[in-house]
């Protein structure tokens, strides 16, 4: 079942590992059939280059495998957790990407603070609280699940504007209308940690977020566009056309 | 029409995506043909990878689109601004590209520290300033481009001697006398922008720009010899040339 | 003899290579057949791509060559010293990787500061103490082992529990079950070498190690899981299994 | 004429391309045939994926070109000058390597840190004093070489135990007993400043050299091993060995 949305998904795991998000500590894409309730999520322990489509595991939204002959991932219960608080995302990407992952471990957001930014992410990309130690001695997958929509509710911010956050400690998850489209923020999402930290490194800099104008500005054109394209909109613009 | 010229920004596009200076954030390379006063772009919202020359777009001194099934980038109205205001460049290169975007970030243009600099840039690569609110709310990529003239114009700047600039917050343009020379002075911007970030990032430095002699020197021997060349001059030499 | 360890050792090596832990400055990983007393290595100032399973060389735990055409590493007596010392390892990788290298350049542990750490190193990753004089002018190879074993001891670490370590000005060794997860434990570590550097870099930043609790929590369900697998555990989890 | 060394310097060339030292930023290699005095150089302006052994330029110690249809590299006089100087190199290697790069820059040198910098280079790595307006303006490319030499001599330091230099504001030249012996060592210089430069960075450390014994032992193991080997040594080694 679901043969189609599991290649989305064989793909998506695949174009994280391309994107070499994933090397070695592997990261974990999954997808979601709204329709049925059902989760594809890779197996646990293996690399993507080592499987194929058929590999994929099937579970439901209480976590139980419906189809598969391996275990799914162990942040299973996590993405669970994401699917079922945010309605409108079909697909996740969980990796131990380094730059996000430097940010998870400072505990600090990443700020906006250029156009690249502006284009993916609404605003500064928040970071959870770190987990209390019954959360970790407990249900700890499930509960890492919990402090990402927490942080959410709390700082009222829409996941569907703010299409990933980071795990205090831990690393980065992002989220999106497909799967590929969560891999495609995960990639966005290192970039502008990559470049928010040589801006925050260097010593005796007062540094500034964005204009809030530019934010909306470049964060606005961008939704306009379609899923998946450049910086580009697509209005058919005009302003010098005279003749 | 103009099927040289949409070779020649084809090919530039593809050297852009070669350096890695516009991997996923795409970047947009174009020419202008200055005889008739038309401008060749790669298309909005497509890799170039998926493309040939033929897709390229059109476009005359007042945006208007004169040739193309696609719409051109999202950021025709820059080029077209600066193509207006220096009339002695002929191809123009805008990317994301991580070191100079940082510097865009920040706010800070790019000290000219080392010979790799002088050898293409005529002191300190500018930074503008930031677009005021009724800028970005209007009509934006028109006014990026007008910010960059006034950078220019404000400090007595000759495009052909400083062949790039930043945009705050956004990123860098470069141009030449050809599309590719463009995207040649984008890749070597990146590698400067590389290294000041390195040289400024040091604590407790005091970094000073490099000699005003050694500048001068390494500027005008570049500029004596030919384009696209390594840092060489064509002069025979022969201080020792006794026998 | 020990055609499968020599095989396992070839291949080891040609892993740290894959994983560009050892370019030009190559590295060493080497196995011991714990019921013969027998250690298989590189030969010394060869490329791995330059030779074959049958150059390895066989010595004893004393130092004696039994097999093999070739000289063995000229840190061979460092890695005798540890399988000595180290009963239940039975593969050590040793490289100059860069990270690792600049954490013992600066004489410094890699603290715990995130998950990743935390799968696969049960604490801060320590490193010796310097050489003295008398240590490097004598038996300098033998007494950079005898110095790894000193801060175990001293620091009462296990060294299953902590499978690497730093020596100071010098860089890092790993250890393993086998001479793979002994790479492997090298490509892990030099990744949190990387991402801890970029947390401690950071200016006016005041750097905590990770919870306790999430320590033991993610070292602890590594531990269970299978050896070289990813971050994922083997147990069927079930919290949310109702039907 | 001197066909072998036009295909050693040919080779050493396409070496450092291989190694990324001289992208876009063509670097140039040398060699010299002391018994006639005469230099081969690669031309100046072309790329060396372009060209074959027989583009090769050769020049006598005056700087005349005795043969080859293209000019030699901008930098010949430099090359020139450390061959008149330091009459045992036979090799030079000169690039904008970007980790050399950046402590030419900053006029700092490489401080001795570790055993990787200590088995190739006896001690700091020196950089020249900016050089003077009356010499950039006159002779400049002689002087450069004059610069570099009076620091050997002003330090008292021997060439052949510090087989490289950076210059300062400009980038590293190093040398060998050969073309590509020269290239190996602007190989490790780049790593060795690399892994500096990420010490130095740290704020709030306080950073020693290397004890000098180990520096003696790095060196002088290395030194008595062969050329090119890895970091290992000849000798038989055999403290242990008893049966």
């Amino acid at each position: 079942m679901l043969e189609q949305l599991k290649r989305d998904v064989y793909e998506a795991n695949k174009l994280l590992s391309k994107h070499r998000l994933s090397s070695f500590i592997w990261g974990n894409v999954s997808g979601i059939d709204r329709k049925h309730g059902l989760i594809v999520l890779k197996p646990t322990g293996m690399s993507i280059s080592d499987i194929t489509p058929d590999d994929m595991v099937v579970v439901n939204l209480n976590g139980k495998r419906m189809e598969g002959k391996h275990l799914p991932s162990a942040d299973t219960l996590t993405h669970i957790e994401l699917y079922r608080s945010f309605p409108l995302i079909n697909g996740i990407s969980h990796s131990h990407a380094r730059w996000c992952t430097i940010f998870a471990q400072m505990g600090l957001g990443i700020p906006a603070l250029g156009t690249t930014h502006a284009d993916y992410f609404h605003g500064e990309i928040p970071c959870t609280r770190k987990l209390r130690a019954y959360e970790i001695r407990g249900d700890y997958e499930r509960e890492t699940g919990s402090v990402i929509v927490e942080r959410f509710q709390r700082g009222k911010i829409s996941p569907e504007e703010m299409p990933g956050i980071l795990v205090c400690n831990h690393g980065p998850y992002t989220w999106g209308r497909t799967p590929s489209e969560a891999v495609n923020n995960s990639v966005v999402m290192e970039e502008v940690a990559f470049m928010a930290w040589h801006c925050m490194a260097l010593p005796d800099r007062y540094l500034v977020p964005m204009q809030k104008d530019l934010l909306e500005r470049h964060y606005s054109r961008r939704k306009r566009g379609r899923i998946e394209s450049d910086d580009s909109t697509d209005r058919d613009f005009s302003p010098y056309e005279q003749d």
